[in-house]
């Protein structure tokens, strides 16, 4: 069957995901360990979750290069809705994933508007003594999950004045004092002003918004 | 006990590393899926293989944050040599780990030239039908995977006009055009020419072969 990712979300719910305790081992010349570190968790958890999917009979399909937008296919035939992103992040650590590289996200938008609509599947995990734990899982769109910065109109994750990726804020916390944007619109503003006020993209990007907001439309027949 | 990695890399041909069968098991939700992705076996396999020392009781040091250089501390004091980096990479295709930042590596060598004589234990691996193998194992200084390249004196990842990582050429092929350097010297030479050729650096490293020879020196008491 398919599914979109809001059944997924709940499927995942009814299996009681922050309830369970995994363990990743790795076998090779008469010794097993237990893995304990978290660099890898977020590749293996992907391959686990397509795993899951299938023992539920939910149907995917992939992009043949897996590094590629996005994680997962949901629809039987489009390739432009139901889109599924999955996050994985160490839940005793603040949320510090890469979103997608900024000037490469932005680029996309121009062609495939209809990429501001892909859901993003977020697992919290903890790895205690080699346990691994779901702790919180989250279903959101991108808009929910960025923010401004002090330094720009988006995070992003920045290297010697070089910007990287845009990175998630503290969505899902009340006390943090930078709050997720309102909705796709403040989202693709503050895009658009961070581009315009970056030097290495301000140059040629007078008319992103525009384009942008042209593309969304010819996809989806609605307005940003 | 303490030994250096020529012991280790003897053990484990004794131990007949490229004869054995492994996996790697995610068990979580009451589903067990054996891993068949490539992007995490350098970590996991990095954690296998500090249990394997332990199992041989050869005693080893880390640093406390393991992004940092060496890996494995084999001395039981010093921290300056018997130095051991493992790489990984995947036997069916070209070995394209990073070894080091280039401008890292470089900057590093100034005050820490040391390093030029770290070992560097690699491991190719195959993961076919979730089943992993090692098919090889070399035990190398930096100078025998390293060599020049069409665009820079020194092999390096590079992407826009950037240098990121320095690379290694394909040292195990007798077909290959590139060969390794033959020397710490050549290699070290290769480097300076680098930092003064390439735009980024040219202008503040004319001293920087000095800088090195001298702090080799220091050290070792040895002529580079």
């Amino acid at each position: 069957m398919f599914c979109n990712a809001s059944q997924i979300y709940q499927f995942l719910i009814e299996d009681n995901i922050t309830k369970s305790e995994g363990k990743i081992t790795f076998d090779f010349l008469n010794i097993s360990i237990d893995i304990n570190q978290k660099s890898a968790i977020g590749d293996l958890f992907q391959e686990w979750f397509a795993q899951w999917l299938k023992s539920k009979d939910i149907e995917f399909r992939m992009k043949s290069n897996t590094q590629e937008f996005p994680d997962f296919l949901l629809d039987s035939e489009s390739d432009k809705q139901n889109l599924l992103e999955i996050k994985t992040f160490n839940y005793s650590a603040s949320p510090a994933f890469d979103i997608a590289n900024f000037e490469a996200y932005c680029r996309s938008l121009k062609t495939n508007a209809y990429r501001l609509d892909a859901d993003y599947l977020i697992f919290g995990y903890d790895l205690i003594d080699a346990k691994f734990y779901i702790r919180e899982i989250w279903l959101k769109k991108i808009w929910e999950i960025t923010g401004k910065s002090t330094r720009y109109p988006i995070n992003c994750q920045i290297k010697q004045d070089t910007i990287y990726n845009i990175r998630p804020i503290l969505w899902y916390s009340d006390r943090a004092k930078i709050k997720p944007f309102n909705n796709k619109k403040e989202f693709v503003n503050n895009l658009y002003e961070t581009l315009i006020f970056y030097p290495k993209t301000k140059e040629n990007n007078q008319d992103w918004l525009k384009i942008v907001t042209e593309n969304y439309y010819f996809y989806t027949k609605q307005r940003l």
